[in-house]
């Protein structure tokens, strides 16, 4: 089995590293990337076993292709692949990705890929805000969720061997349509990181940025860590992903005006104890591990059962209130 | 020196290891706390020597004492010093906090406290999501900024007092106005904390949160971490900083809102690839530590010279200007 990894940035090279380690004695992995110190990189720590010289080269000596390239670039790498199809007919060769965003590029994949080629779209739900080789790591998708948006008709051989590539990543695979993947993850990823960008410039365009900056803890960094994004793959996601992400802004922005509106409305300091509670239980629920539908009882604002609620908080409801009436609040 | 430390949580139980470890050999650290399995955690861990029985015990035999309870708290804390104070006479005590707002806290003292307790309002900027004193940790302050917000007319002496803890505590005193404090803190820890908790309300309660719990990862995790705070810290932060912090969410929104307008317009791809890009180098320079007036340049919007910011991206924007032009976008 020959395998080509075209971008051999963090997770090109992670994925190497780890077929490398955990794949079988069979698996050959050459890579190409238009980076020069990226592809070189790759290959002297190990990522990679042969450095191609163009895609071209890369394309034609594998039988399974992984795209891990920014996102607007795999728009060109499907035309190269047409144009070599066209001169060099190209046999059983299967593709896919590990980009961000999937509905522009099965699109652009549709639209642009020889029929004889097989494309099926993939993401790791796993990452850094790091690029290159130099932060890869074989153990990088251990245990992480690794989305398939197969288009139809897709032959089931060649998704099995994009599952055993999965599964060799220590991954666990889940498929996905294309558009609900999009959606969710503007939910999870694209959304929070623009909410990152704003706060980190609110603050750092305020006139007191010198005295913000000096009492900014780990809570702000933290906070607006995300910035640290490779601002090439922000753009890109925004550009293949814009809809989802500005919808999300706008719920988003409605739900923070609520909770605004509850910070100052003195008369339901209990509703707003309970929220603040509530949610602080689901997250450590979540924190721990607690995903999908296990785990879940109840939805977040409705907490039927003010005793268990009370006891489960420890009574702090209680003593909180109890507290604000004796400091003889409005 | 006896120093008597009210409140054996996190914080106090932080100070008190510090001070047994870097204290001179001649003080003496005694607390209360009016949750029993604090103070005899805090006693056992070795945060402080003695425990005691009650807060007047504390107070009658303490010259200096650190208050680090919750903040709705230090008002009841301030009548029962009073209530000593009429039926025996207090002397030389110098009373300091490390409460998360200081205004009201301040007012409260002027307030209630005898004029024969001095009292200088201080506020750490460290800490952590976790409460009480198993994750108490002597190292906690160093390097930490170490807020004071001293009334006017403050004996000097005991400014020295409190500037002595701050420096056994490894941190780096800063004198402040106490209004100044509240919107500062507002914008760099409390804002960012409601935000997170408008983010992890808006994806708990959507429909959709069996898959978005699933596809969310380590970014989603950080971008929500704070949620996971004391709901009753979170409470009387919001108690005591409302007009500051409700004042800094409204500027959020706007900010978010130019953000999303510039998202969706098509013909300021320069212009939004410019701010996401200047933004993570201001980020990666706040992250390297460069904070206070130092090392900034111009601001963050603003950057005049376009040869000069494109050398420091790398060509990056050009490249991705041509790629936009190349796949044909609209």
């Amino acid at each position: 089995m020959k395998i080509g990894i075209i971008g051999t940035g963090l997770i090109g090279a992670s994925i190497g590293l780890r077929l490398k380690s955990h794949g079988e004695e069979k698996i050959i992995v050459a890579g190409f990337d238009s980076n020069k110190d990226n592809l070189n990189l790759a290959f002297k720590i190990g990522a990679i076993s042969k450095k191609m010289k163009s895609a071209k080269e890369l394309i034609l000596n594998s039988n399974l292709i992984i795209i891990a390239t920014p996102i607007l670039d795999i728009k060109n790498i499907f035309i190269e692949i047409k144009r070599i199809d066209s001169s060099n007919k190209i046999n059983d060769l299967i593709i896919t990705d590990t980009l961000s965003t999937k509905e522009k590029v099965i699109d652009w994949a549709i639209e642009i890929l020889p029929s004889n080629v097989v494309f099926i779209g993939g993401h790791p739900m796993a990452g850094s805000t790091e690029v290159g080789p130099n932060y890869s790591d074989g153990n990088m998708f251990e245990g992480a969720k690794w989305v398939l948006t197969p288009i139809k008709n897709v032959p089931s051989a060649a998704i099995e061997s994009v599952l055993s590539l999965i599964e060799a990543m220590g991954a666990e695979s889940m498929f996905m349509d294309a558009k609900e993947h999009d959606s969710y993850v503007a939910a999870v990823s694209h959304m929070p990181l623009f909410l990152q960008y704003a706060l980190f410039i609110l603050v750092r365009n305020s006139n007191a940025w010198s005295e913000l900056s000096m009492l900014a803890s780990s809570g702000f960094k933290s906070a607006t860590r995300l910035t640290g994004t490779n601002p090439s793959l922000a753009f890109d996601i925004n550009e293949t992903n814009q809809e989802n992400i500005v919808h999300w802004i706008g719920r988003y922005v409605d739900v923070l005006n609520q909770l605004k509106e509850l910070l100052q409305n003195n008369s339901s300091r209990e509703d707003f104890f309970r929220l603040i509670g509530s949610t602080n239980l689901d997250y450590l629920k979540f924190d721990e591990g607690a995903i999908g539908r296990e785990h879940w009882g109840e939805p977040l604002t409705d907490v039927p059962d003010f005793n268990v609620f009370d006891l489960l908080m420890g009574g702090m409801l209680t003593e909180k209130l109890s507290r604000l009436d004796m400091n003889n609040k409005k």
